[in-house]
């Protein structure tokens, strides 16, 4: 995929707000039919919810839980090869913490994923007779990325749900060069009008990233009800696109160049005070 | 001062939004006279805002520094133990970075504050031909604190203006158990409405503090038209008090049994994966 000029430092970021039902086959139709109508919209990077084809809570894991690759992420793939866009997975369940970091590159743009895999979650995941939180990325030729690779383009870190409660994560994808920050998340009716916006505003401005969410479609009778309310937000922390609590797709073009003006008009990054502190990876 | 019971638990921070002109013997009058009226309201802490002493802005920084101790220090030293309060005596000019953490301790409840001393400023302070932007803090028996001493009641620690931008610095004090940050600001028609009050919110929830401004009062004909809008925050993210643009004193009750019940609601303290993250202070 190429990406002349000006498309360069702009691309169309798309989020889509599942309604999320017991039953997952229809999750995974309609999640593909979105994507799909994402791609024709011009996006180019899709991000599904957390739990996208389960409802969401630990009671549903074991049903739900499969093998990577499995039926889920093979129709993500095909879906992403499709139509050409990179896809970010969503996941199933709250997860906690940064347990992997992984980074791609996909043709001639190249992108950053930083995947989370929690210690209890998945698509479910089920591998070895554990289960995971996994949120798991395809690229535009289907391929599910999970390696390591070469980064010019845009840097993309990944977390899920809970995670966006920890600056740290954030502070050490800006530092490793993101540019947007998605975490597909659930958060619920208190947390939800209390954080969820406000969290990202912060993420967002604290370090001059985007930042998206992508949750499921309020449901108010399922046992968990997801806030809704996917979201960008820039680096000025602007709320750019934000969606209500209904089945939807938010679109937002993603502009690095606006980016850079942002990073150069308050040059927080130059003018940190490594001597004095400074947030430190312990891996990888 | 003794504060028994629940009290141990609760006391009364006021923010001082000052009118600053440019003499300033009058704003030091007036600055006496609102911590005065803080006090009668039952404030324990009182701050006043950046630059309370000067107009805002490099250029006066050479006539308006003066010695630490020296007349502003003196006067508000006299104020503290007339009134029995701590004051945090704002700064004047905009400051960078964290320089010196001081802490102190003072009767039967013990505040550690942690002073910023920019690279540039002062009440201003001019220290053997180099100029400090300083925030000088003062006990309830007028004395000037500047040494580390033992810590048991509540924490507070201090930044100035820009220093709200730095979240590693929020994050050091909230490590070192802090749970209240205060930051004499001014920021301004631009960085105000877009960011004043959520980096406050941002820092509040992420490190689940309270967190309060002290801005100087809005004056549309000063060469820096300062956003005013003094703001207290608590650890939950609410705006619990603010200003407007004019002169006022903003009183908040900072309830630390609040604060240690939202610690335990959403425990991200116990939950960071220090294994994979954390935010180092390098010194002292």
């Amino acid at each position: 995929m190429r990406l002349p000029g000006r498309a360069m430092a702009t691309f169309r970021l798309a989020l889509i707000q599942l309604h999320v039902s017991p039953i997952k086959s229809d999750n995974l139709t309609r999640a593909c039919g979105l994507i799909r109508e994402a791609a024709k919209q011009g996006a180019k990077i899709v991000s599904l919810p957390e739990c996208f084809n389960s409802p969401y809570g630990t009671k549903y894991f074991p049903e739900y839980a499969e093998k990577i690759p499995g039926d889920s992420t093979q129709k993500l793939s095909e879906v992403a090869k499709e139509c050409s866009v990179f896809v970010i997975g969503g996941n199933f369940l709250p997860s906690s913490f940064l347990a992997v970091i992984i980074t791609v590159l996909y043709s001639e743009y190249f992108l950053c994923l930083c995947v989370l895999l929690s210690m209890k979650g998945s698509i479910p995941e089920e591998d070895a007779g554990r289960l995971y939180n996994t949120c798991a990325v395809f690229g535009p030729d289907g391929t599910l990325l999970v390696k390591h690779r070469k980064v010019t383009y845009c840097r993309v870190g990944l977390g899920i749900c809970y995670d966006l409660r920890f600056a740290e994560l954030a502070q050490i994808y800006a530092q490793r060069g993101c540019q947007l920050l998605v975490y597909p998340g659930a958060f619920n009716l208190t947390t939800g009008p209390a954080h969820w916006e406000l969290l990202q505003r912060g993420r967002a401005v604290d370090n001059q990233v985007y930042v998206a969410t992508a949750s499921p479609a309020r449901d108010d009778k399922a046992s968990y009800v997801a806030w809704g309310h996917s979201t960008v937000v820039t680096p000025w922390g602007e709320v750019l696109a934000q969606a209500g609590t209904e089945e939807t797709i938010v679109y937002s073009d993603i502009d690095l160049t606006k980016l850079a003006e942002i990073r150069q008009q308050i040059p927080i990054f130059s003018q940190k005070r490594s001597d004095l502190y400074a947030v430190e990876a312990k891996k990888p």
